[in-house]
């Protein structure tokens, strides 16, 4: 099935036709990803993600305001009036318990929205990254890793995750018939895999946003498979579909 | 200068703004890049890089018709009415000497075109790929490497030409502080550059294409530093700035 794999490098190098009837894991690792696995591991019922501030507060008003919670950032802040950011950290268990968890976060969510097209969406991080690979390895469709980058751009630490799930994928031997987003990342998997944490402090993001965000955060989310979680949109919502919590 | 370089995976994966006042180079192995080089390297007085049918059709009527060709093709396939198609492998000295050719590709005059707010774009092959390394050596600024990929994907040849402009500057050693590009081409070269010829015939493009675009131009265009030849966009011309034929 490898064969059937593609890697997107950022939400803006494919045509939303291009995701027609496919399966598409989005990986935003630093951190709407990250930060999804984290609250439903901590027993949010659900995830919205919005695209902006006037979508998440038209949907909140038909919610009972004790039911949910407004999480979200612009370049790594905090946005003025929400609950919580986009720390996975801040998604605690004591905070998250039993809400829905309305996202709204520079590149994640507009991925997923760039992905409406496709069979089915589920959200992949190193987090859970066992749970991908178990799921991609009983699926018999094409499968899109779509990385959300920034601005366009590709992201170290998303090609990083992808090519961690190709490389348990194929058992680290990609054959010669690979797609080419398949291979690019496996390569830079091969590189840089072997010490995750350090390459993803050393990243783009890192850097741009060291001042906002912590060192715990960057090392939370290099963390591989803590979790079975796997978030899945279903009309609308991203819950859980392996359970392991309900 | 190495972290200074960042490599952008197709033409759809930065904003025009990213590019105001960077060095560009543009790569577009498979095939406008080479097509450039070969011709330039078999006496053309220069490139004029058209976006669409509309746009060669204005220019032209303002040239003398002896001076000039069009040559290009959509979806690989030379344009009706067209003079050659975008092998490199036509545009031989007979063909091509003191013509002006005028260009029309799917993805690498787009490319080009994006960059318009750069300082200055240069086009880079493996077939003069040394001639960009000794370029990029002795330049101080911000290098851009833009492959132009296709239909805003990422294309195996030209981030694996990239990586190679990333492996041969940093003399194989990528220091930490590199930008995510150019770690990723890094990574994609140090596993595939060994073989270019057959990673690039395992290629998607060489997949999509293989009844329209021959072997010979593939084996063809994955040869390495066979020119010298520099294009550069100067006031809507490409020419050769290292002028090794004038």
């Amino acid at each position: 099935m490898i064969n059937q794999i593609d890697v997107f490098s950022s939400a803006h190098s494919f045509k939303e036709e291009d995701i027609r009837d496919k399966a598409v894991v989005m990986i935003d690792v630093l951190r709407a990803s990250s930060t999804m696995v984290t609250a439903l591991q901590n027993g949010a019922k659900g995830i919205i993600a919005v695209e902006d501030m006037d979508e998440a507060s038209k949907i909140s008003h038909n919610l009972d305001a004790k039911s949910f919670m407004m999480s979200g950032e612009k370049n790594g802040v905090t946005i003025d009036g929400y609950d919580l950011g986009n720390s996975p950290l801040e998604h605690t268990e004591d905070v998250v318990n039993g809400k829905t968890i309305m996202l709204n976060t520079t590149n994640g969510t507009k991925a997923i929205r760039r992905c409406s097209l496709a069979d089915q969406i589920i959200v992949g991080s190193f987090l859970n990254l066992d749970a991908i690979v178990e799921y991609l390895q009983n699926l018999d469709e094409e499968v899109l890793l779509v990385c959300a980058g920034w601005r366009g751009r590709l992201s170290l630490e998303d090609i990083l995750c992808a090519g961690n799930i190709i490389y348990e994928l194929c058992e680290g031997d990609l054959p010669n018939e690979a797609r080419d987003g398949a291979k690019v990342a496996f390569g830079l998997y091969e590189k840089f895999g072997d010490d995750i944490e350090n390459s993803i402090k050393s990243s783009n993001y890192a850097v741009r946003l060291k001042d906002i965000v912590s060192e715990d955060d960057l090392e939370y989310c290099c963390q591989r498979s803590i979790t079975d979680i796997l978030p899945a949109l279903k009309e609308g919502i991203i819950t859980d579909i392996n359970g392991k919590k309900q």
